[in-house]
């Protein structure tokens, strides 16, 4: 059962989608379902004996493109002041490499720049049904996060709607836009770039920093330079290059602690809701590493779950500092 | 230090305060600090040898009442596009009791209404500050939520602006009331109680539900039946009625898995910002419990996190249910 509520009070939808209780957790490295399947072993979600990269639907999606209606009598309760619709959307799971060892931060640039490629043709294909209005393309990695599968992969939520974080930057974008006829996240990169202690790594086309409005200690942004709104929108070289900068921020990330450090990933761009735009949305990646030393955790409670206001314990120059010398060290 | 950076794309203010990485982490039970001071004993927070309910500023602040400028040239960076401000507020600890071993849940209703006595107080004092526009009352319970020190306690923000998750709700409820000439959580309560399926325990003056479009799978609400804009409104006979329905309600989340569950409690009112708030702020109480099962926690993770977008795999109806039978069944 997929169907969505509607919060009146903070004016956003939420999804239910029952079978997901029943989701594999955590299963022993040897029945990873994401594994190529092997001859003669037990059928995993990929039926072939190796892979490259693979993307396919969720078994336990949170939307699906087969919902069509609420959910009947049982459990309706929509009223003057709430609502409900149908969970309707695609949910996708995309493996980035068939080794249940790797990470992201460890492929070869050349298969990241793969991967750049598969995240714009999804971004494409799921942006042109007409009940998506907006692809987001994320990774939850490492157990502090709620991994459920180690296997490296990333996931894709197509939404119905303009989820209310997008959506806020959108709002921002373009009330900024009115006021100062420019784009908003143009803008902070150029100043960004021009104060420079919390630049991480900047490449030809993609920059990678530390905002100075973090709301993790290690919370990076990767903006492309030109105001691209989307990542199918990128140039060859362009693709090139974001893949450079993600493999020296990711291995940068692994660096600081000396291990692979949990993060979530969240790709911003431009809905698919056939609106115009251009000059508001533009495509950059944001990443949350939940740590806030190597042994403790940044956990949303109270203030930043109840209140919605996030306190943070190091300013952005310092971890910036941090980070950009780990992704020097590196030597890549 | 404490600092505030705004984050042009949110539209929110970011809290910064370095000192509070060094704060106190999981101190051994012997070594509590928010114990009473032992005859000859090292001293804790509390220079006395019992105590009943204590409010004290907490020592690693988020917010300071002294913090007057942002930070200066080391630290600056704000531009045309981001600002800074100083971290001007009072963050407050309050201890429940001198019982270390003890949770609100197991603290008799007369303990639990004269701490709804302590935080209307708090709200007047507090919010009577020129500088405090916001008395955010929480609780951060239990390991999974974060919490560092174990010992019962909540915690009071009083913030420089209203944050933002508050003032969605007063937006909505703005908008709401425009269009409808009511308020909308007085609405939303009434739909609640026609509906029935979702009430978890209907006091004389205060109602525990699972919101329709709970976030969290235990999610509940505890509104006022009247709308009183904030707990210092309350009189003598609801503020006794707060107590037996959060009692109820705690005490129900205890029996769902036989274990004290974890929690993020969060108290929604009226800013203190000098604002005309009647019939759009109403008083009521959320509670997040993070489990999703008895052994599996819901994370906040790429959808939540990232998009903004909450994904939750157990139906309103269902979870009420079960609560309202693990209330029922403690016979209080």
């Amino acid at each position: 059962m997929n169907q969505l509520r509607w919060d009146p009070t903070l004016g956003e939808w939420v999804a239910y989608a029952t079978h997901r209780q029943d989701r594999t957790f955590l299963p022993p490295a040897e029945y990873c379902p994401l594994d190529p399947t092997k001859p003669g072993g037990f059928p995993t979600e990929v039926p072939r004996e190796s892979y490259d990269i693979v993307v396919f639907e969720n078994k336990f999606p949170a939307l699906s493109p087969n919902a069509t209606e609420a959910g009947g009598g049982a459990t309706s309760g929509a009223s003057a002041v709430t609502a409900m619709a149908p969970g309707r959307g695609v949910c996708e799971v995309v493996l980035y490499s068939q080794e249940h060892d790797s990470t992201l931060a460890e492929m070869p640039e050349g298969r990241i720049r793969n991967l750049v490629h598969v995240w714009a043709d999804r971004y494409e294909e799921l942006g042109s049904l007409d009940f998506v209005e907006y692809v987001f393309v994320f990774e939850n990695k490492g157990e502090a996060i709620g991994v459920t599968l180690h296997h490296p992969h990333g996931q894709i939520y197509a939404y119905p709607f303009v989820p209310p974080r997008p959506k806020k930057e959108l709002e921002s974008a373009r009330a900024y836009h009115a006021a100062n006829g420019s784009c908003l996240h143009c803008d902070l990169l150029a100043g960004e770039l021009e104060d420079g202690r919390r630049v991480v790594f900047a490449g030809e086309h993609f920059v990678a920093f530390v905002p100075f409005y973090a709301h993790f200690p290690y919370e990076a942004h990767v903006y492309s330079r030109r105001c691209a709104p989307s990542i199918a929108d990128l140039d060859d070289a362009e693709r090139r290059d974001l893949a450079r900068v993600l493999k020296r921020l990711l291995v940068g990330y692994d660096e600081l602690f000396g291990f692979s450090l949990p993060y979530m990933m969240a790709m911003h761009q431009a809905p698919t809701d056939g609106g115009d735009h251009a000059g508001l949305a533009h495509f950059h990646i944001e990443f949350y590493p939940p740590n806030r030393t190597a042994d403790k955790l940044k956990y949303l409670a109270g203030s930043e779950t109840g209140a919605g206001a996030y306190v943070v314990d190091v300013l952005p120059e310092h971890t910036a500092g941090t980070l950009r010398g780990a992704v020097e060290g590196a030597g890549l």
